[in-house]
């Protein structure tokens, strides 16, 4: 989608060291990093938030949700690590488009 | 299993008000809240952890995740909310058994 900055990565228009990549998935660093290892898995077609996935999207949101712990132990965060998914204004979600935060490499601030 | 009080609750040996339940799943709000709203989203089947779902599971993963925009609007979340999923120590996980936080209903901690 024009003007979708998780779009432009997925396509290659912004520049982006990619963590990962398959066929439906990128994951690359965020930029404001919250925790020492901060990472956002994006879904590459566009879809708003997790309130707009439609039945069509489940094989979607269950490879985003299994890749977490791979990441995670690649990564090397083997005592554990956070998954944040914001949906909506008031839950903080900054970029209208599906993203789930994982976060580890110290301590967290208790949510 | 034995001494998980999620496991407890699921077999209704330890009496809580459930919002929401299904073959797979239960509901109910967190004792401790770091919101206005705050559920936790329990498996019925004892899962340790995110990091511990087998292929099996993905039809419990994918359930327990569409189930939060439904559980959200129910509890009348219309501008939004947020999903926290603590895997491991490290995680800030609490008890051994497989929840996401749905968290919302006034102004969310910055994460």
């Amino acid at each position: 989608m024009k003007n979708c900055i998780f779009c432009q990565i997925v396509a290659k228009e912004v520049p982006t060291d990619l963590i990962y990549e398959d066929d439906q998935i990128v994951v690359f660093k965020d930029i404001f990093p919250k925790a020492r290892i901060h990472l956002l898995v994006v879904s590459k077609e566009h879809v708003q938030s997790l309130a707009h996935l439609s039945p069509e999207h489940t094989s979607l949101a269950t490879r985003m949700l299994t890749l977490l712990p791979k990441l995670a132990k690649e990564q090397g965060l083997e005592g554990g690590f956070r998954t944040v998914i914001n949906t909506g204004t008031d839950g903080g979600q900054e970029i209208d488009h599906i993203h789930f935060h994982l976060l580890g490499g110290g301590p967290l601030p208790r949510m």
